[in-house]
């Protein structure tokens, strides 16, 4: 699968879904956009907290195309969301009608691009089998402060086979670009989840066997979360799981 | 040498001289201090330039103490530089009467960390046996762009003997944060550098044998000319060879 034809689809609106699966050989990114009076403050916030915020490329302020990909960022995903105030106004599949010269865009790994190398590794993947969003989780592990950006970290978690979690570790760890190693490995409780079979977002996955443990991953929710808590006066992002697909093959953004 | 004493000595204005050489087991950094107004262009051009702008802190508007030293940043250093609209007009002791609630200060690497590692190599250093400052250059290769910071990189030059260069490579790649590994070895004029006895910026220095290599590095001069041709309304920096000791061991800032 072609990245650019894949976006040409979503630019017509010719298609609207997820890009989860799609063009797997290449990255896809988070996107935060924001004016350019946060930009600052997101910015440092996402260098002093590389896990949740992995950044792959900051946009100058008002530019469209980016680095990554041969795209138009304000129509090359299926779907945004923008938030007016720390709130959810709507759901878009362009930005055309709300851009501002002003805008500065911020593309941030997204777990796809380590659980392609989970899967591949032979780590068995639950929620995809049980075709679930990943659960997602609030946590009490403390975010580093940045201006008006602060909060606790979400993480993902993957149910991982006992004999199976070193491996994980390894795997995922090559990946800095998108989450890298686990921030936590058994005992929810540790990091304030209370029960793992309630997410906060994403859906519940059925564990399988008694010899599994749950693994925690830094979570591109973060940012958004942290974003929504500082109630900017416009921010944008990608609807969950419509991310942008980049011309990037993720064999690069290994550390291998 | 304890840091905390040595910037006590320049907070009360007992000491105004270099820091080069001084508490050697501590890293030191320059000092970028920008109005908020371009900070994020600053900080993107950092990001953007890594091995001339290795980014050790950025500190929050108006904040004056930093995580990596118990120090007044107004005052700790033996000496600044205050340049209004890209040209320098004072060098002064301390901030205190020109400091901005909304000035931003960046800390970034300096090579002093990688020299000591160099000689603790059994590199020699010409230009410190030479008592000079070391010679420095402006040169063709282009940086990236970030907002109205742009230009070419500034490298600093150390003559190494042939059989050592392999080893000096070696050395500096471990200090991501003190410029890395070298950007060019031989041959000045393939980066634009016509004469090695004439630098740019410090002082020219002997070669002492004809099996010796120059070698170019990256150099912390680099943000502050680029900072330079933007012509920012105030901009302030360290005065040459006159730094931020920190409270960090420079054997936690090695990749080894």
């Amino acid at each position: 699968m072609n990245p650019k034809k894949e976006r040409m689809y979503f630019r017509k609106e010719e298609k609207k879904g997820t890009t989860s699966g799609l063009c797997d050989k290449y990255i896809q990114t988070n996107l935060v956009t924001l004016p350019k009076a946060y930009a600052f403050d997101f910015l440092l916030f996402c260098m002093r907290n590389p896990k949740p915020c992995p950044i792959v490329e900051v946009m100058e302020p008002g530019q469209t195309t980016p680095k990554v990909a041969d795209a138009d960022i304000r129509t090359d995903l299926p779907r945004y969301r923008i938030y007016r105030n720390g709130e959810f106004t709507e759901e878009v599949f362009n930005l055309t009608e709300v851009w501002q010269d002003d805008f500065v865009t911020f593309l941030i790994g997204c777990s796809f691009t380590f659980e392609k190398a989970l899967l591949d590794g032979g780590i068995p993947l639950l929620h995809q089998q049980q075709e679930k969003v990943v659960p997602m989780f609030n946590t009490t592990i403390p975010l580093e402060t940045a201006g008006v950006f602060s909060g606790n970290m979400v993480v993902s978690m993957r149910p991982v086979p006992n004999h199976l979690v070193e491996q994980a570790l390894d795997i995922s760890h090559r990946f800095e670009l998108s989450h890298g190693s686990p921030v936590h490995i058994g005992s929810p409780e540790d990091i304030g989840i209370t029960n793992v079979q309630n997410p906060d977002y994403g859906e519940p996955v059925t564990f399988n066997s008694s010899e599994t443990t749950p693994v925690f991953w830094a979570c591109g929710v973060t940012p958004q979360n942290a974003a929504l808590q500082a109630k900017p006066s416009i921010m944008i992002t990608h609807a969950p799981g419509h991310m942008l697909i980049t011309d990037e093959l993720d064999s690069n953004y290994s550390n291998s």
